[in-house]
């Protein structure tokens, strides 16, 4: 990397972006600019914030745009690496279906443009400069909304033969009896660990009459949707039903680490996301216990790390500037 | 290879044994020789007879020992394969933990030794000369008394970190409520699609009443075991309790197939093992079926192929040789 190794990794989220240029040779944030998403503006005017988001990034960062190398971006849905295209952002709308994102924004920064899914980008970041640095071969699983994740093997992003590698959310662990998914399909880890089938539970269990602090801290905050921090907050206070969805959750995410162990035996498993980041090793440690539980090979099952994510909203912004350094310069 | 390109590979059963010349340029057998394992003998006696078996394919492919530059066994149980100690060989017997299968058969037929696990071998054979003939990504799933597996990727045997890659059988698709599996765990893939899952239901039918012709035909053949021809010539004459196990198996295998390709996006799966090869396509159908309708992504879904293993008995002896001929040639 001769010519210097800043690149702009931006995060696209269904309520707000990050751009962040970052030095690839180190992992280090030079400076970030971060805003509103506002999908309802569309994909055009969204890509417009990007691009300014980006330019706001660089300036922060001290730097030119001729001192950037290229820009990477993770967006919240399936893309087409090769194209730059967005196949659909269920989160974003309607006018993301085949939204040619890298050509477009491309032409509106005047810099080459990698695009890949939030949680491959996510999962790359982890790997290159959080718990998974100095490791080849780990899984990355990014539990919130939906669950999600990214598999690195021999030190590189494995994508899949249509780049939907690391769907482990819709990996079936309790065909027929589980929960209907989002997909359509019943049983998914995705209907049964994630953010949302936490607060689904948390809701029958007060629909059914079961006491709960829950409605009182939702009020409090003035707010209606069920987040990590007011399951956090709920879960601290030792709210039973809370307790009981946490539980339920930690349970089946075990289950779905040990699917994933059992079929691709990484160095290690790496877990991220709002809930994991409010409650910590008190949501993690029941996690790890039914994992290890269902780990085929138990000889060294301790030796597979079930760790932490450590960049919190920066291993999308961090991930993507990587991914765009490999790309980019080898293209 | 300029020195030519003959490889031993043996498949080692819990009941028979197979040697094979393999030249490993074209996957074509030069010369066999199959016999009984007879595992009562214990390891070392076994050991014996394998050596034996080696060096009749030898003489009946026409060739010398000189002539072989190197031999690769697979083995029904996990191994270390850069010690080559088998760790354990439940089929086989006590005799076999810990046992120096690899330094011990080299010193017996002076020859360099490769071993690794059953499944990983066949997978190797199907990819390199089997179903998967051209492809760089695929997963093979073994269907017999387990269910095992082996993944390529990018050309290459995925090991994994403790080379326990490819345990499909206990990926857990119905958490809790599915049969206790052979590992002691509720719900992994193993207990609900194997030909011993299959078995279990059949005889459960029969148990609580109702008609079947099983024992009809276990008498006829004068076995107790269900064979796979057993549960196919059932099958086809239309025995409903067979055609329910049956029908219940396949739905679990798809939904185990879609749970590998949602987390690894390969090219292709590829089925092997007796039920398979004993009811053909009539077997598979369902099995795509559900499959397919259990993918995330379902574009070009039909162009991840779920295919048969076309190797049948002979993707183990030249998966081991071909694996031999990459390990021992580079070491």
């Amino acid at each position: 990397m001769d010519k210097g190794a800043f690149y702009v990794g931006v995060d696209l989220g269904g309520t707000s972006m990050t751009a962040a240029v970052i030095d690839v040779r180190t992992g280090r944030v030079m400076g970030e600019s971060k805003r509103k998403t506002r999908a309802e503006l569309g994909a055009l005017s969204v890509t417009d914030r990007i691009a300014k988001a980006i330019s706001k990034s660089i300036t922060n960062a001290g730097l030119k745009r001729q001192d950037i190398l290229g820009i990477g971006v993770g967006v919240p849905g399936p893309i087409d690496p090769l194209t730059g295209i967005v196949v659909r952002c269920a989160n974003l709308g309607a006018s993301w279906d085949q939204f040619e994102l890298g050509s477009i924004l491309s032409e509106m920064i005047g810099l080459p443009i990698m695009i890949d899914n939030d949680v491959h980008v996510g999962a790359v970041g982890e790997f290159a400069f959080g718990a998974g640095k100095g490791l080849s071969d780990l899984i990355a699983i990014f539990v919130g909304t939906g669950v999600g994740g990214g598999i690195i093997l021999n030190g590189k992003l494995h994508t899949g033969t249509r780049n939907s590698a690391g769907e482990v959310g819709h990996m079936i662990i309790a065909a027929d009896v589980g929960p209907v998914c989002g997909c359509g399909e019943r049983g998914c880890a995705e209907a049964l660990c994630s953010r949302t089938a936490m607060e689904r539970e948390i809701r029958a269990s007060i629909a059914s009459g079961q006491p709960s602090i829950i409605s009182h801290l939702l009020e409090e905050a003035g707010r209606s949707d069920l987040s990590a921090g007011t399951i956090g907050d709920a879960y601290d206070a030792g709210d039973a039903v809370t307790i009981k969805a946490v539980s339920q959750a930690q349970y089946y995410l075990g289950l779905l680490i040990a699917s994933c162990v059992n079929l691709i035996d990484p160095q290690a498993v790496i877990l991220g996301g709002g809930v994991l980041e409010r409650m910590g090793d008190a949501y993690l440690d029941p996690v790890r216990q039914a994992a290890q539980q269902h780990f085929l090979n138990k000889t060294d099952a301790a030796g597979i790390a079930i760790l932490r994510a450590v960049l919190g909203d920066y291993s999308g912004a961090i991930g993507a500037a990587v991914l765009a350094s490999e790309r980019l310069s080898s293209s």
